[in-house]
């Protein structure tokens, strides 16, 4: 069961380079994204209704797309516009498109009632678009369901046993400090947690000249519904009245995930990793860039093999420490907000029932 | 479900050579076939009724095979005839035997009702044995329903799009041409076209001198049950009036292909693709045969992908188009035969349901 | 289904060496076996029950064990001994522990109700234990049924069929022996038999000077529940009264193999073939070893195609031969002690049901 009345990010606009059929499965349905002459994104369902071939196999012409079985033609909305050997094209013969936005550089794809795909319900990430910010947004899949991805990324406590070499993360400080409150969102949570006086952790360490240098760290991470992870992070001098404003000698980040089912144990996951102060110094994005999918693969060993356990044996059931408040929450409102959207979907219409309680 | 009262090619003889004992699923069922010290081919359930050790990994001894696990051995009828280290032999310890039929190089196996096997009923072709024809039997493995490659062989259509470079077809000619009447068959449909004043298509092209003429094509299709494809090409020197009968100059081919059903989701395709001008030239034969794989691995492609895409969405419902018709006569043709055979395999035979009808 | 109330072999002992952390599935139930730093082995269920991170993939820690996701710890006997972060531990965190004995080189583990784990029920065999039986303990997997390895080994039938070139067995012999009657025992069978006057099979052959002599050879075979089989071989030079007590000059060997399912479709097959003659030259066992490999391999061909031939068609029934009468007295066996253990589960303790019987 997915959420499908809301934004996910589909592709990232690299991968539509030079007018190539990208054939991509979201929320179990295959999709076929590209870019059409007119520069416009476009997202087709992947499937000649002829014959059930794959458009991404087809050509494409202008903002257009050939299927290359029979020849049948598709315009950008999916209109079918030919069939050679035949003057009447049965108004059936159409293929279903997706709502699509382009905001460099992920593109977002729309997979639920058409009508209510409204952009503005995209999740605004500034440093996306500020030039100050830099970043490689990169692209990885996981063999699991996205909300185990979720979970994982809703729990600071695996860093200390998971992240230790790479992203970092203390065992010791794990053992004495006590998970952080979180602040309760409509669509998520925000938690926000500072460690004072430790070691850099080893992603840090790589870019910084002082590699010695104590820091106290900041980190703000943000989820939103469906799978929309941020963090900001800040290193400051360790003892600075950092947390009181002063911001001199920081160092900062912005971690942006989206997690997109592909299938129900299958996951896209997109991400950038910015910071915001490498100026010309391209390197430092580069060496993040490898330490994130350093630390990512070890998540990912983890989480795949959690799927695997869900797969032999659908019946475990976990059990819930006090580190896994905020995944319950996330869980529970995605859960209502999934309810709402079957029920919507099983009853007519607000305007018409309202006229009939008038009538009573 | 498949048709089981038909004769359908279960190998090839050069498959058989040296006595080997041939395993081959056909029509789910696990068949050995092999050829015994008599010359006679042999087709018996590849499965020992004892442990269920395969016959295939025996050995065989005469027309007989033993198995190789326990030492039971069986002769070409199935029977049981001996049991090491017991003297009873139980009646029921016997092996299901199917008629088998040789038309070299095809080895034609029933796989229903043996008292209904009528020799006569296999499809004759008789280029197959006219030494003047010259081909190279030949076998590809589809992931496929057989009624997916019977379909891509009923449609013309699809030649432009798929099979420009190697088998032909022209786009510009599918955009402008209409589908051709058929004639329908009891067992199947016919269909002639004509195409005038074309280039010769890519494979016929690589085995005449003059490569730059313009040819006249005639194509005769003939598709039959269970899935028995041929078509009789002509070639004649552009402008000629070869539909006449003026047959100065004309190369002609003999396309057979035989689909088997492996499973319901994988099928055996025999084909002999015969010329009739090819003389001492062997280079002819081998030629076609390579162009000919080169297009059935085009088609090969999209036809397994089109059984994934119904594997994963069984619901998926194909929208016929004009081009259509032939398959969908075909289809049809073939649901009669498959209904009215469960219709008999559940009632009792004509003669005593007409005796009682007589009492009352 | 399998019997849970008795002991497996679930590893050898150079499997644990170095506190390695071995996962193992057993009766379908992924199991982690280590040895503990006090020497002891333990056997934990292979799952955390936080989030069903694999236990075999965390840390050793003494006799402990901890979850290297959120870095949970939990004793030797399952107990949780600590959550970073949280003070209190819920009682129901806990790993389930099955009961373990080392009876060198084979680790013992019961699967079933711990109360009922005696460790007198374990099999007795002085061999393993006795300094003058050497031999390399090996371990093979195979994709098959455990109850398939059962089947072949309570047939001597397929010893001259399968093994003619390795193991041994003559077909000739076969042709004209009987099946030798068995001894029915309460969990199994015993069944002796005598072939005089024949060459020495291979793999015996191999390890003699005298390779040509003609032997009388005696195999005492035992089959007990759940998959315990043991082989007491015996060559005499021919023609002397070895069946009357002369044992000059004989060679005997000690064959000891252990089924224990992994799945209802794989097992673990542990072995250990010893012989009483090979003093300090290890040769022997070595050439022992790689013959039995060699032998298994055979079977293995065969008894995990069975298994496929079993999950292709579900309703294959194997028909019985008079050779058949150990392992269907086996199978009988089993099924009366997996039933009865059912039923046991299923109905409350014989004390209260008494109790309630007298009060009528």
């Amino acid at each position: 069961m997915f959420l499908r009345n809301c934004w996910y990010v589909g592709a990232i606009d690299h991968e539509l380079i030079d007018g190539k059929l990208l054939s991509r499965t979201l929320l179990g349905e295959h999709v076929l994204l590209y870019r059409g002459d007119s520069g416009k994104v476009i997202a087709l369902n992947d499937r000649c209704p002829h014959r059930g071939a794959l458009l991404s196999r087809g050509r494409r012409e202008g903002d257009a797309v050939r299927c290359m079985y029979h020849g049948i033609k598709y315009d950008g909305s999916g209109k079918c516009v030919q069939i050679p050997g035949q003057d009447m094209i049965p108004p059936r013969l159409r293929v279903r498109s997706y709502p699509v936005v382009e905001q460099r550089p992920f593109i977002w794809v729309w997979m639920g009632d058409p009508a209510l795909a409204d952009p503005a319900l995209i999740v605004d990430l500034p440093y996306l678009r500020d030039p100050q910010w830099k970043g490689i947004p990169a692209y990885l899949h996981y063999d699991a369901n996205y909300l185990l991805i979720v979970d994982n990324l809703s729990d600071f406590a695996h860093l200390a046993f998971v992240h230790t070499g790479t992203l970092g993360g203390s065992e010791e400080y794990a053992y004495v400090s006590k998970p952080n409150p979180i602040e309760r969102l409509e669509r998520g949570f925000r938690v926000e947690r500072w460690h004072y006086n430790s070691d850099a952790p080893p992603f840090h360490r790589k870019v910084i000249p002082d590699k010695g240098a104590k820091v106290d760290r900041r980190n703000i991470a943000t989820m939103l519904i469906p799978g929309i992870f941020t963090m900001e992070t800040l290193f400051a001098p360790a003892g600075q009245a950092a947390q009181k404003g002063d911001l001199t000698g920081t160092r900062e980040y912005r971690n942006c995930q989206f997690m997109t089912p592909e299938t129900e144990r299958t996951t896209h996951f997109f991400w950038s990793y910015l910071n915001n102060y490498e100026g010309d110094d391209s390197t430092i994005s580069r060496s993040l860039l490898n330490s994130l999918i350093e630390g990512f693969m070890e998540d990912k060993a983890i989480i795949e093999r959690q799927q695997q356990t869900l797969d032999e044996d659908p019946k475990f059931e976990m059990l819930a420490i006090l580190a896994d408040g905020p995944l319950v929450h996330f869980r529970r409102v995605l859960a209502k907000l999934i309810e709402a959207e079957r029920t919507a979907a099983a009853n007519p219409p607000a305007e018409s029932r309202r006229s009939e309680t008038a009538t009573i």
